[in-house]
């Protein structure tokens, strides 16, 4: 039977490597246990890597980009031009991730998987898309099945990409005017909640907006009888084309075997996503932070996933786990350099 | 009058600077607020440097040891020696402290404030004790209030060195079998609380212990009539050297204009002591993280901190503290490299 490329399997983790690098963190300086997450990222990086002690130091970063025919209704703080706008600050180095992405010494790039507009004025943008926008899935599905095939693949390209250059560490991020209704549809969808349970004040709406938005997202659920879609059919009912995009780049990291920092709400949304057509993908993600997007504590519940920093944040574009990224540098440079309680003659616990 | 030194403020915070930091946060490409915390440490660092756009990149690292007169009591899951042995695990670069100064590039000393045994032996390690660890609480008061100046002074001469040597960033950690017990009854005795409220499992005792060490802090604190007691008395009563002296420390960085990152437990007690002597200093002071020692949620809460990580850890040595210092520098590059609305003509909310 053929399967999609989506469904075969994550690559396995090295559980000998694992238990070898639990066993080491046993033997650091250190109360057991002390260093709390950092020795947690270093155990599991031991074992995506198959190395008792691995190393993470090439970074790579591709942001999806795309706009939202949901917007029409009104529902972001901000018209749809600013997707383009943004993709042009991306271009340019102006915006945050951009700016992270060359303090923690990240590749980075930015591909328009389904702008409103023409970007490719915008030098270096990847161009990757098959429409402008998807359509409003207030009245129709948000993209054909085809339309969603070439955004999963764009973000499998992007995986391919980061390979060649022989990154070590996958970090998506999104733009795209609309996209937490998007984002707040697909996780009611996927978890058979509410709109009042996943919606959240975006980037920054009032409580009006909030309200009316909340009221499309259900309008929208019971339009499309959101509880009875397959999963591969609820991303295409509400999603966007860099969800969609970061979904594919994810189940592709995964198979290639390459521990991924997943962002904020929009990003987790899309990790739900991916766990949901490929429950392997789970084993290699990080969750880099938790946004102030109320929602993003369900979504990061349902997928058993611990942030790694809450500075109330809630920007998108990858910008938190950009920021998450330093942890990861950390837990491996202890669970490598520090002394163990041999090495350094230090008495052990005697309780 | 004649002022003791730590009673003199803080430097002032610049407000005017401060101000014009917070209005360029608004201009920044990004919805107002979306950069959390971030964006907050970059306006305070504005003020305290003076600076519209601050910068972090020559941080310190002072490591406070010292023993501790009720260890006797068998409240620790580690014995004394280990003290000695850890600063030895210091001074030839293995401990978790040591790799962490490395990766983010600053300078690192220990000095010994108070170690039972005789530590110049070690390489590098500065002898700054008046006594080999505190007498036992829970029979007199740990120090005299000669001693206790000379571990405030310690903690002065190390900003002293930093100052010299050109630190922006001051970090302080400690080391002593004992001083949760030390820290937790200093807690009780400034906050008004009970032993039970302040007390957890420090380096991971079993939970007759926990029994026991709290019994211990409930005694001393009855016996030294702790609620009649001046703050300067209840950490002489209380306190260990490593605590005094980075209390001074605090008090010291704030004095000269140097921003704090307070790691853990014990180090948030010694803020809390210094603040309680000098409440100017508390315009000074960032909190790296929260620790797993459940008091350290309280302490933070009665500082008004707001902890930067969430990362489980309970190491002390300043290992939170360094952990989170990359936060800063996050927080630095981002206000002062991200691109305006209108430097990169990106429509502003129309909400």
């Amino acid at each position: 039977m053929n399967k999609f490329w989506w469904q075969h399997p994550a690559k396995a983790i090295d559980l000998l490597a694992q238990q070898a690098a639990e066993a080491r963190q046993q033997q650091l300086t250190k109360p057991l246990g002390a260093l709390g997450q950092l020795e947690t990222i270093a155990i599991r990086l031991a074992g995506m890597q198959g190395n008792i002690c691995p190393r993470i130091q090439t970074p790579w970063i591709s942001i999806f980009a795309a706009d939202h025919g949901v917007a029409v209704e009104g529902v972001s703080a901000y018209p749809s031009e600013v997707t383009a706008q943004m993709v042009a600050n991306f271009s340019t180095g102006g915006a945050a991730i951009c700016v992270l992405s060359r303090h923690i010494g990240a590749a980075f790039e930015v591909v328009d998987v389904g702008v409103a507009s023409d970007t490719s004025v915008f030098r270096g943008v990847i161009q990757d898309k098959s429409q402008q926008g998807t359509d409003n899935f207030l009245v129709q599905a948000a993209m054909t099945s085809t339309a969603l095939d070439i955004a999963l693949n764009a973000g499998r390209s992007a995986v391919q990409r980061a390979i060649a250059m022989g990154a070590d560490c996958f970090i998506g991020g999104e733009m795209g005017i609309g996209n937490t209704t998007s984002a707040s549809a697909l996780a009611c969808a996927f978890l058979r909640a509410t709109a009042t349970d996943m919606t959240g004040a975006g980037t920054g709406i009032s409580s009006t907006t909030l309200a009316h938005k909340t009221q499309i997202i259900d309008r929208a659920l019971a339009h499309h009888q959101a509880d009875k879609l397959a999963n591969i059919d609820i991303l295409a009912t509400f999603g966007g084309y860099e969800i969609a995009a970061l979904t594919g780049a994810y189940i592709a990291a995964s198979q290639a075997g390459l521990p991924i920092i997943v962002d904020g709400f929009i990003s987790s949304v899309a990790a739900l996503a991916a766990c949901k057509l490929n429950t392997s993908t789970h084993n290699w993600l990080f969750f880099g932070h938790i946004s102030a997007e109320q929602a993003h504590s369900k979504v990061l519940e349902a997928l058993d996933g611990q942030p790694l920093l809450q500075l109330d944040m809630r920007l998108g574009e990858g910008s938190g786990a950009a920021s998450a990224y330093g942890l990861l540098q950390l837990a491996c440079v202890l669970h490598s350099q520090m002394a163990t309680f041999a090495e350094a003659n230090v008495s052990t616990s005697g309780a």
